[in-house]
């Protein structure tokens, strides 16, 4: 798989006094896209725990380009962006759908850990679904 | 205990498009006011899976006064409201700490759970703790 | 119109410690099943400022009759509840869209006020638009 | 003013279905940390307004790394990072307060604008109050 792509509709909880989306939201919409793309390679986060493994996030980075506000619909395209024995890293761009407006982009990397939260190797299964 | 009080700052994220905070955030607050409660009373909540019982909320009453802006310090007071078998209230007053409006008031019921979410009695022990 | 229809998906974000759905969300998925209300009935709420006409909420009451969780599929169904001089009401009923479970029923109160947040009676195109 | 020193108490509210805080809540923590440093320096936030100008989130960095839980207490501390003609950065490190764990580091970076969101040069008022 490529790419997913989610969209999510502003809230009017999501936006702050400046009459914009407050920014923490964003980080809010990439996990939507993360779920969604690993739900499109055959892992539901929802059965994660049947499986053992969770993906923590260790690192972020986010280029906001535009403000977006309340009732804006937001195109989140979610891609992979690097995979090593103990690295996940998803790569995002956020754009408005009524103009295709660049909102921001961004990544994401995380590791797995067991359920206790110790850190292991990215389990076959997962490296299997996500290789290209 | 008669009562516990607790004061939060109104977070920029709390605000919304109005200007205000958002009224969702009250339902925070209110449980940042419960939780200082049991806390007061005896029992920390961060405790509570070693006492193996969830408190879930069944019912909300929140009547709104009047706004709150950005950076108010809002003062929580927290008070039983009732304590039945298998029941708790707990009634709380918000108001504003720079000139003492009232900004809300608000009831939160509970039933007890076990750690597997099925309803139990209030256990004895909270039973003692929370009343007078 | 008689009553409108949101969906929502539980966000990984809106989970708590519980593994639940936190109860303040559903404030939240409220003011969603709302603004489709309103938006259905002619009056889309970001030209809400336009019209100079800001709907505050002033009560709410909020029936939690079962948890919910990670990417449940929720369905919102709004409805007017009542309409006098200076009050509009909404009902609400919150339910699993995978089995039909009943997850919540709410209701909110709302003043109009005028841009500076003073207190209004609810304007005559409104009237219009929400009378059945 | 070399930096400013800010806390806050993990909230029942931003703990997610891992049991641990969502990691979306640190750029919330990060905002208060910054509001802190502004109020310290002599430009409250709250007052913004009456200043004509936005400081508007442009690019943030987050290195997560431990978990934290409910209940704990994380010290948030600030610094100017940088200033330039038309950008300011701050630098921040959140640790635990129980064990001084280091809990993340984070940068963000922030342009001007007056507010109807026009890019402006950073104000000469607030050069002077961030210069050290």
């Amino acid at each position: 798989m490529i790419q997913s792509r989610s969209t999510v509709r502003v809230r009017y909880k999501e936006t702050d006094a400046m009459g914009i989306a407050h920014h923490s939201n964003y980080v809010v919409w990439l996990e939507i896209g993360r779920v969604d793309f690993l739900t499109a390679a055959g892992f539901p986060y929802r059965d994660v725990e049947k499986r053992g493994v969770l993906l923590v996030v260790t690192n972020l980075g986010l280029k906001y380009r535009r403000p977006t506000v309340f009732d804006d619909e937001v195109l989140i395209t979610t891609r992979l962006g690097g995979l090593k024995s103990r690295l996940v890293r998803f790569e995002y761009a956020l754009e408005r759908v009524s103009d295709n407006a660049l909102l921001a982009e961004a990544f994401t990397e995380h590791i797995a850990t067991d359920l206790d939260k110790r850190a292991i190797p990215i389990p076959q299964f997962l490296r299997e679904l996500l290789e290209p």
